[in-house]
């Protein structure tokens, strides 16, 4: 049992982790395939160290295997693949009893303000699991995080089949974001500067348009025909895609805030009266998002094999962090825990 | 037949109107009491003149008794009682096929874009009129517009009984907000600096507090258990009320933009991701907000009686709009053209 330390200033070392039996409520699983995400790279180049406390075992968007269940745990037996919804929520907050328990008042983000699942053994609150079908591998597994991140997105904002959707920034998100949208039907249009992610797009099966070259106003215009867009994704975190986001959406459209501005951004709540428009802000996910998330993968109605750039050993968790720095092109870096 | 004309500059000329017949769609009434709003003050004071284009008949808040039918009118007859939805839509832009006439691409204001209220006889197209049922006079009947600002505020707002709301604003469109807010079983607070308007709000048997005095924040954290309000209505247009709606709005919130901010503040969208905000553009209103605001009156669940602050007769006009300035007690003057 060996688990990879966050030591601080993009540094990693390996050690050897401790193997502990799971609580009664828990679950002992070994750790599949664990994506890196952009919090986990802010976590990488030292901005969230406070938050953090290093040295620590960083990671949550994984897959893995249940190789010991808690006395009372119900429903998981020994071998069932598994991923990891990574939320500690409270249960006795207002909003937590409201069924609101991803955005607990006192929610923990596992990997984040607990250890997470760089390591060969996680153990994890059994509230926490969904299981992996048949047809689902555990690298495809590791994206079910990331994909459920813009289920949650396509579920604020109504989406309908047959609906005009744009999504603001081709990164990671923006581009599950936009094959989920796809996936329900809808006509979408990525907005991206780099070329290579606008490829990406395109081989989706999306539009994809670069708003430095192109008016994305007057090309929104055309595209629905003077209507506007119906859904607005901004998921940039840009200035220019703050502005853009109420020019192009249509009348009752809805934006969708799933990129965090920690400024306060100056925005045209004039277009909010004249057009009855919608902010939406969307956080994390919920139950529904993961089992929509692990069905579209399971169904074939969205692909994430093309958003997995790199598979490298857990013993080399340091060459996987360094591989997403400087590479927009790169999607997702998986990191091998234990093989399949 | 007397109109009013707004010549520019705060003044007002009372010429001989001209006594025509309705087309065949349209309507020709006899103006009972005209509402002056905030829009009409705005005209007022010349902000408008460019939109306006004086000498011109504004006035658009108002009741009156049919007096000539036009030729293909159906369903209305000579001496019913009816209000005025004011806006002329196209009914061939996408937003108007898709149902929303109230933001038709093309919308007009009647009274604004096309002659007033402020006459003796007003005509017309059937299609914008509302019947006033027996238990409704011709002064409530003047107040029927404005408050279906305030219902199409709450319709936006998803605003259920038991929920908490907070009205940042207790002008005469917040203090309506507050009692259709009242009168779907919501605990209302009115923020407020004016002392006047506060009694005013406890008057209509809702909380008050002023803001300038009190943390607010603080105030609706233990007013909510520390949930934060349901629902907050910014109704006021300044920039403390921006940074106020975010703060206060609990979990899951949802935040009503009721008053026109032509600047683009700074909005703090942290709090929209943090606490999966709602941010909802609010625009005039539609048929059903009329009906439900005919019947709120009829019914006696909203007493429009106390925001009724003067009566001036038509020729007199000049005196009802110099009453609304400097007047932040006054909810709302009416101005006679023909007595009931
Ligand atoms: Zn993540
Ligand atoms: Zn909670
Ligand atoms: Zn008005
Ligand atoms: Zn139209």
């Amino acid at each position: 049992m060996i688990a990879a330390q966050y030591m601080g200033d993009k540094s990693f070392s390996i050690v050897e982790g401790v193997n502990s039996s799971p609580k009664a409520d828990e679950v002992k699983l070994a750790v599949g395939y664990v994506g890196i995400c952009g919090t986990d790279m802010h976590i990488y180049h030292g901005v969230m160290d406070g938050r953090v406390n290093p040295p620590q075992t960083i990671g949550h968007e994984m897959s893995g295997t249940i190789v010991e269940v808690g006395a009372d745990v119900e429903g998981f037996t020994v071998g069932e693949r598994v991923v990891v919804r990574p939320l500690d929520w409270c249960g006795e907050c207002p909003t937590c009893k409201a069924g609101h328990t991803h955005i607990c008042q006192n929610l923990k983000f596992m990997g984040i303000d607990s250890p997470g699942a760089f390591q060969s053994n996680w153990t994890v609150k059994a509230r926490t699991l969904h299981k992996l079908p048949a047809g689902v591998n555990l690298k495809q597994g590791a994206l079910i995080e990331p994909l459920s991140v813009a289920c949650h997105d396509i579920r604020r904002s109504r989406l309908q089949a047959g609906e005009k959707a744009v999504v603001l920034g081709g990164g990671p998100i923006g581009q599950l974001v936009a094959a989920v949208a796809k996936s329900v039907g809808a006509d979408v249009l990525v907005s991206e500067p780099n070329e290579s992610r606008r490829a990406f797009a395109e081989k989706l099966g999306v539009e994809s348009v670069n708003p430095l070259e192109t008016d994305l106003e007057k090309f929104v215009d055309e595209w629905t025909g003077t209507k506007g867009a119906d859904v607005v994704f901004e998921v940039s975190g840009v200035k220019p895609a703050i502005d853009a986001m109420t020019q192009i959406a249509g009348r009752r459209g809805r934006i969708v805030m799933v990129a965090i501005h920690s400024q306060k951004p100056e925005i045209d709540l004039f277009q909010f009266f004249w057009k009855e428009l919608e902010l939406l802000g969307a956080r994390v996910y919920e139950a529904e998002d993961f089992d929509w998330a692990i069905d579209l993968i399971a169904s074939g109605k969205v692909d994430v094999e093309p958003f997995i750039s790199s598979v490298n050993p857990l013993t080399d968790i340091g060459s996987a962090f360094a591989s997403m720095d400087n590479n927009p092109q790169g999607m997702k870096a998986l990191v091998e825990c234990n093989a399949e």
